[in-house]
């Protein structure tokens, strides 16, 4: 019987030009011969951490639980910030104390974190710039060939906060702002995390634990989006139900509120930006639906 | 003895930078955890189904025959065109059916389509904006691991037709267009399937059945390549067959009609866009050559 | 017991929208389906082979030595350039001769290169455009499976020089200029293989084997970084050790001498650019620092 191979995915602001990305690749592979290794994206913004935070939420459910993800979004290379790594029932995370793995930990409330002390699992010559080849990197491809969490350092229950600008409830609306634009121009926000129950109705369970109990059911086409001077009606399902070059509002598939317009970007044709406040009115249903 | 891993390709124009691309490699090794990902683009304009379509049919060729093509250009996700899959003795393919299989399928008679109706081998929670994540991947995945093409649905022979245009053939004459710009400014053309018999002579072939008796070997040193005022005498073999910075019609990796100037950009010097006419007019040889 | 599978990095300027990296993979894994393929960056520059050498020069080393990297950045394709293969006791090479391998040879004195002359490691249709899918891919897939080196073609001590252009010694300074900007906007310079020591003392060893007796130990404080109008006082470990915004020297993650601006562009906020000269200015300790 073939076991199953480990799986790195990567995480980095590094861009694709400069090898960076290789090199780490390189240790990697040295210590973890048969890891199968997943780019998730080097095109993070410099320093973003928010963007990071962010973009790993929305793709460490898709991969099995035995995944180590990797993410250097590191501004304070070589300064204080500590190496941190983190155990959850979903997948184990290495990374920079910079938030991203606090915001990870809100979502996986059973999770222990570590403080990466252990020295013997870096790389023998530190430097002072480049962390993500010399710590994450080793320790990435130690986890995966099966050392405990509990090897690498002391556990830590002191994370730096998440970068993620909460969200305000009242009755009958949500104050969030815009996240992120993709590739395509989409407009996703932090008015997370929603899922249709049925063709009606949509379930909203925020991230944060604090806001949990205000678990709610809302009303989909009675629903109201309102951004600057835009308001759009109604939740929709699919980019497709509306005409082409239309704006829409709808679920996207990171289960947040987005803001599209179809098969054109939301950003160049709304004039959206990261930071833009936006707003989501609605009318509660039963639990019955 | 060790198996042949199995090999998925991923074409998509998803870009890069949102972890989309992620999220199915994530959902594919939860299914195929050996499989070997390949990505060939990500960086497909937005719904350009032309481009998907010429950019697959130039590479699938060279991968082995036991690889599953995944290709996700995809406008109409969550309206009513089709998921599909198709079977030949060069490939397979996962893709919705909006005209790049059917591409394909003109390039391989000895193919079966079928249409992905077996919700078994989907993710369960179906969204309405990401069926790359939630029937593609899935499927593919299924696919390398050995099911069967018919477990996944119908048969099916009313694929939705390519979206290459077609080219016009004319004694001593060829009619068509640009259908790319590479990555170094050359231009691709629909002028295709040319190939080297010997020195002196091209074979065309072109991928239309119905154009396909027009197969004819031609003179390549008198042949002329002409687009907007521009004339170029002759087809050459390779870039540096002319000087640094001159322009040159030759056969391109692709085995069509290829308009450059050496180390430098075709699309910039000479002006060239997408949709841009170029005919090639040419001499008959004798079969001899 | 399982044997470690080979790896193949790949270095291009092919860019990564149109396939023909992916094509290149494809007939990789055809020969060799156990292979890992790692991307170090197709983003090199059009033919920008100093680019190519540096960026090489600075990954290969982090590398298992069983590694082969094949290098495709070649102007001249078609024409009379050799295809070359290195090996030496940190990695196995493939690529066209324009002196990205001389640069590796400079390094890695107990090496040896071969022409890649036997066809029979060739694809069967040589193209005159494309010898990286041709010639190099199977050439590279072969050896990764284990094909002597020698194999491949006779051995030739004659490679075209490297293009990194050399640095001037003098008493208590180095003249170099910048060879590379990175993604994060640094300079990186030819004035390598720095190391530090101590905390005070770093090391030069020259790469170029004609000014290895120049070897030296220089305190890191008292050293000042000149170009253009500018002075930077001292060589930093960190970026982190400045304000942000504010310009520093530093020994960069390969070893160069890196000129940046913390969390910002060096090469926006100080004009710099490929070619400039830079002069590291520097005080002699004696060996025991």
């Amino acid at each position: 019987m073939v076991a199953t191979p480990p799986i790195i995915t990567l995480l980095t602001d590094f861009g694709e030009s400069d090898g960076y990305v290789g090199v780490m690749k390189g240790v990697i592979l040295g210590i973890a011969p048969g890891v199968k290794l997943v780019d998730i994206s080097h095109q993070v913004g410099p320093q973003a951490v928010q963007q990071a935070a962010s973009l790993l939420s929305g793709v460490y459910t898709y991969f099995p639980p035995h995944t180590v993800h990797l993410v250097v979004v590191d501004p304070g290379v070589g300064g204080t910030r500590r190496p941190i790594a983190l155990e959850t029932p979903r997948g184990r995370f290495v990374a920079p104390d910079n938030g991203v793995l606090a915001y990870i930990q809100q979502q996986e409330p059973d999770s222990i974190a570590v403080v990466l002390e252990n020295q013997r699992y870096w790389r023998p010559a530190l430097s002072h710039t480049f962390h993500g080849r010399d710590i994450f990197s080793p320790v990435a491809a130690h986890l995966a060939n099966g050392v405990a969490l509990r090897e690498f350092g002391p556990a830590c229950d002191d994370l730096v906060k998440p970068p993620i600008p909460a969200i305000e409830i009242e009755p009958g609306l949500v104050r969030g702002e815009v996240l992120r634009i993709d590739h395509f121009g989409n407009a996703l926000t932090n008015i997370a995390r929603l899922r249709w129950v049925d063709e009606q109705a949509i379930e909203f369970c925020p991230i944060d634990p604090d806001l949990a109990d205000d678990t709610r059911l809302f009303d989909a086409s009675s629903a109201r989006v309102m951004f600057g001077w835009h308001t759009l009606n109604g939740i929709h399902q699919s980019y497709s139900q509306v005409s082409v070059g239309q704006a829409l509002a709808l679920v996207g598939s990171g289960a947040e509120l987005e803001i599209s317009v179809n098969q054109s970007s939301a950003q160049s044709k709304l004039a959206l930006q990261v930071g833009d406040s936006v707003t989501l009115h609605m009318h509660a249903l039963s639990d019955g639906g």
